[in-house]
């Protein structure tokens, strides 16, 4: 028992998937303090979309440090503030066509999700959100009310209220439209569910599994809910910021959602930034309504000015694409190539293997982590395994990762067969 | 209009109270990009005990970045935290002969407040808390629940639930004892507040308006909960990490609190870092049970491990205390020769007046403003002037700011008295 | 306006839709204080199922009160009570093969609805219930929770808790099977819809608008509970007591649900009475846990009992499938012979036509109350005329409604195709 | 074991207390089928002020059951209830100068306390509630939540939401005016209390515990709420209908309640009854915006408007008044005789005996069954024996049973001294 497994509640979890102390990071590799190197397709949990410690950002963060610039101003004006704001407006939104103002909340995920409810609730004067089936949104208790998840909901020790959950695109099969059911909902003043101030979606549902909601289903999503008067929040925490190929995973879709939220791979560092971005005419906050005593930290600023100059051009958005693509390739190759009882699912650089034998994904999953490949499994039954690598990871680093998971779906694959023999 | 007032969101208000856009800040000094120079007197709210940017911290940060030492590490072991798990148990935790165990949390305080709310629960197996009037616990749904503050409250958009406020020591003025409402509530089974799995308390209200528990009522409640097998949880997100003279703010009534929150001061350097500690029979967590993306980020690890060089020895809670002497002496002198209807608050460096005329406070905080003095007001009708320099304050630079202070008094007191005339 | 107009609430309905001063009543038949004879096809809303002040009955009740037997006693023992409980037993529960014990709350069907929840959340330990679309279980915080109707919902005052609404039978169309949803969300840890402690089912739903579940939808509903140890509850309420033929409306499906509420025509004299029936096994109750003034009315036991003659055999449940088939097919042949866009619904004498149109169901109704027929709409869009006759009615009176309702819908056809010309 | 025993739920209660099998009934006597007299003290729970089957409401009842008036006619207008509203416009509140309109809710006194808090929550916009410690209002949702007893609360398997108990009159004893806490909570915009909507009152609680508020608290409180924009709702179930004297409990302190709430004794005759009087500014209900079935079962409507001749004039409530001074009298001399630890409570016709040890007053109540005196405890702790007599017993009664309770407190006195001698 190392000294951190003696001191730190028993709540740690990731601790006891990768076994190692890890010391150093850069790119797409770890390495622990006897030197190891772990090659990372799990990228922090999605925070880390350009690897450990990009070089300009790191520059920009020791520079930033080194001159004294403010570290902490909660929401007091700073230099450091202003110029990644400006820098997000011309980089990112302008380009889009997106008019949206952006809120600095706590800078957590969770936070920024509860500002969004919380605004949502404040526009529309209504009390009810519908959420989607294996959703995941965080941990406090607006966001858990809005998970799926029954294991962490359990964990809030009180009943979640003011939410119901909708079934995801592709929920009961590819014959029925899920929105058939929302729409009636939408549509029925009997149904039971009271009339909502917003949905919240994840296009792409990473903890849930990798559910990948399809573009038209989107479309008719937005519309839905802009006849009824009902805000779409898109909580792009997870798959935003590049990760399943454009800036934002809403734009293929051509949806403008009333409310986004943002964090993880926003300061591209690993350091907590977290915003909601809102349509100005839902800013309807007075001063210091939502606030947080870490929502004006600096140096997550700068790096996350720095981080939007792989958004200067489509570069990264391309090279995305083309990774995903070979990703894709090599994964349904080795379905079919082993006749496993497993579907793909993926958009972008999140893709999972969804095997019906749930147990099949945790062992290929630590079969991976002894040969230092970092990468989890994901799902309620934890039935998914995951590649989430950084977006900047080179094409050789992407096969070694992708030869290793080949090796071990194999050998467990054999495993398995040896057993049933 | 300034970009960032431009392209932020209304909700920001710090900057509206402070019109200068900060650039670079040392000590107990902050600097607008003009150079201007304005003494601190506001600690980032809590957070910069040790002032801005202190130089030994500073240069651990600087060199775990530039080493590339992993920046992201979610709750797999990393040699950060472990060096600071180990510091704090050895400088912090045994020497006051507390045993906890420390569980990192999304790093904003109110994450922390929702951990330990879900833990109290989970332990007790009940849902019911108790908070104290005029208490502030944070933004998020567990947290609002707790906090006394109507505004942000009916922010929440939703009735907030399982939880009643008790008066807080002095509420109803020094003829009664305030426990004695919550000891007839516990006692009785037909009082309509059902039995709590905790109090959640703290011990010196900033927010809330300065107000300060005394330590015998502190004792008196810590019996009366352990009689009744209720927990004590006490927030220590702003008076704790040597606020009020002590590490923690309940060390001088001899509390040993089931859980406690930390956060603020913690890191030492702004950077966000959350942890909750619990009495080892208490850490009920399942794996995983509440997470959080950035409750690894091992900078914070870092400077935090480096600020508690601050308490390796007693020189620091020796030299807050005859400071706070000080600052108290000066706030007393200054009602005394102005005879105005206020009156001074306080324990360690927290000190406020309270004003019965609320307005005075808040011109007299922008009279000091004016004078680059960066002071704010406090209290549900903002008024009382708080005090919160960092601790590392010189004493050239506490006087100047008691000289700003005095002299805006006069100004306003003049100012009012001669437009009454 | 009359002194009732001036005096009583706004919150008045149906006098609003029946223009008279009703003072006495016989059978099929109200008489207004002008001796006036209206024929009731609403049978005080399912109340009255036996009419309007049963001859039988009526005897039994004025010979307990000229007697002075005890009118009020609470739950003590009573001789009223015994006799209800032996009979009910022996002519209801032994026959069909049922175990149930009798709880007796308050005189109201939504109080019976409370228990039952309760008494659910106890014997599983669980918080949660499904409910339906379009249901209707009554007035009272608990009873709002599980019913569909957005109005009425709204009249809460506060938001509602602790229940997610599932699709009804028939909700999604045809071609859609809505248990595949409710099957999906109970087998899915990740469904973000709590275990529940039990669904709520009216097996025709008549305020919702005459919908009526499938035998083979009920049956595979109580087989998925049971694989989940979900418990079922019934509320046959207004469809029990005979209204769709057998007494209890789940007979033909073959359940036995977990607890049954009863009330409206169970006193037969439209007296006030309610019970929950619960397998003895979840008779979990600890005494007085739940109360109620009026849970010992006695003259509502001597009319309940009395009533329970009609049950002695199945004289009563042939005569409402034969009467049943009468008006379905006189219902059919309007249908068929306007063409008109509606509807027919219903299950024994629960009868509706749902139009397209949803004005035209008001309009015939209200023509038919101009020809002294009380008769009343149904769903949340009123878009059903509900024929609602009591069962005892005779042959002549059920054509003479008929006759009438023929009319009327000939009419109003008439007056909309005219202006539509 | 009789049948009731077998069949009826294990949710019975007073039948544990009483243990006989009543069948008739006459002024203050309960016969059981053995013919056994039983005298009166408990007056079913307060719903029997005028004794059991007062002749003139029987006659009344007999006559209008005779000759086929409507039994049940939902909210329709009928004679009988326009009858009744006339009279009590004429009898009660004219005279009284108090301006209400009537809501006829279900039945029970649940329901009128359901549909009060609904109501108050419409008019002001507001969702959370105050109320008292001790209080009792009813075993639904809404009225649980309103209610002070454990036991009760934790039958409701959920979490109560939107109330705040405040400590009742006398709660932390004589030196302590308890509304200090209440006008502190409304003042003050950061006692985390929310802005209630209402208080809901029992001026003299009875289940509590015979918990009397007097006058001047009362309108110090009235005043206060005023003051606030809260509106005041006397629960008046179980107190009113003459049961403290004049027909409202709170007359004598000159409050006009924004809403009252009555049932128990309203009818006279034991027969459910309820209604909820508003202000006619408060009564902005939507039709059918709250319903029941029964709130139109007409033969209640007869005994009520019967039972009102009681309040043509002062009689009663002199009467009344007279007969609690000469109860007060001989319970005082009691106390005072015997020299006992326990208090006197009460005003009218509910009077207590508060014991310090809790179990004599269980012994000495079973000690009173024993001699054939219906009489029951109250309080939490089931500490105080409580006197509800009918307001029409005769002296000699009257005195008969109070001779049995003072022999039987001899007697168990005796043998508490005796077991400790």
């Amino acid at each position: 028992m190392n000294s951190i497994e003696r001191l730190e509640s028993e709540v740690r979890g990731y601790c006891r998937d990768f076994p190692a102390m890890f010391d150093r990071a850069q790119g797409a590799w770890l390495y622990d303090e006897q030197g190891n190197a772990w090659l990372d397709f799990f990228a922090g949990a999605g925070a880390l979309n350009y690897g450990h410690n990009p070089a300009p950002l790191k520059q920009a963060l020791l520079d930033y440090l080194a001159r004294d610039g403010v570290a902490h101003s909660l929401d007091m004006f700073s230099v450091a503030k202003r110029e990644f704001l400006e820098r997000f407006q011309r980089v990112i939104l302008a380009p889009r066509g997106l008019e949206y103002k952006v809120q600095f909340t706590g800078p957590t995920g969770t936070n920024a999700v509860e500002a969004a409810l919380k605004l949502a609730r404040k526009v529309t004067g209504r009390e009810h959100i519908l959420s989607f089936t294996n959703s995941f949104h965080g941990m406090t208790l607006g966001s858990l009310a809005v998970t799926g998840n029954g294991f962490k909901r359990r964990g809030a020790g009180v009943s979640l209220h003011d939410v119901t959950p909708m079934p995801f695109d592709g929920y009961l099969g590819r014959d029925v439209n899920t929105l058939d059911y929302l729409e009636a909902v939408l549509d029925d003043e009997g149904s039971g569910v009271d009339k909502p101030a917003a949905v919240i979606l994840e296009t792409v549902q990473a903890e849930g599994g990798v559910n990948v909601a399809g573009f038209e289903w989107l479309k008719r999503l937005a519309a839905l809910l802009k006849r009824h008067g009902v805000l779409l929040i898109v909580d792009d925490i997870q798959v935003g910021c590049g990760r399943t190929g454009p800036f934002f995973s809403f734009e293929p879709a051509g949806l403008k959602p009333d409310i986004v939220c943002l964090s993880k791979s926003l300061s591209g560092y690993g350091v907590p930034l977290a915003v909601v971005l809102m349509k100005p005419e839902h800013d309807v906050w007075a001063p210091g309504e939502h606030n947080g005593t870490f929502r004006g930290h600096n140096p997550a600023f700068v790096t996350a000015a720095a981080a939007l100059q792989f958004w200067e051009n489509d570069a990264l958005a391309r090279d995305t694409a083309r990774k995903a693509g070979h990703v894709a390739s090599r994964l349904k190759d080795l379905l079919n190539h082993t006749g496993m009882a497993a579907a793909w699912r993926g958009r972008g650089l999140i893709q999972g293997l969804a095997f019906e034998d749930a147990a099949l994904a945790g062992r290929i999953a630590a079969a991976c982590v002894e040969r230092k490949l970092i990468i989890e499994t994901a799902g309620v039954q934890n039935d998914v395994l995951k590649l989430l690598p950084s977006l900047t990871i080179r094409d050789a680093e992407l096969d070694q990762g992708l030869d290793i998971i080949q090796t071990c779906v194999r050998d467990v694959l054999d495993r398995k067969a040896r057993a049933a023999a």
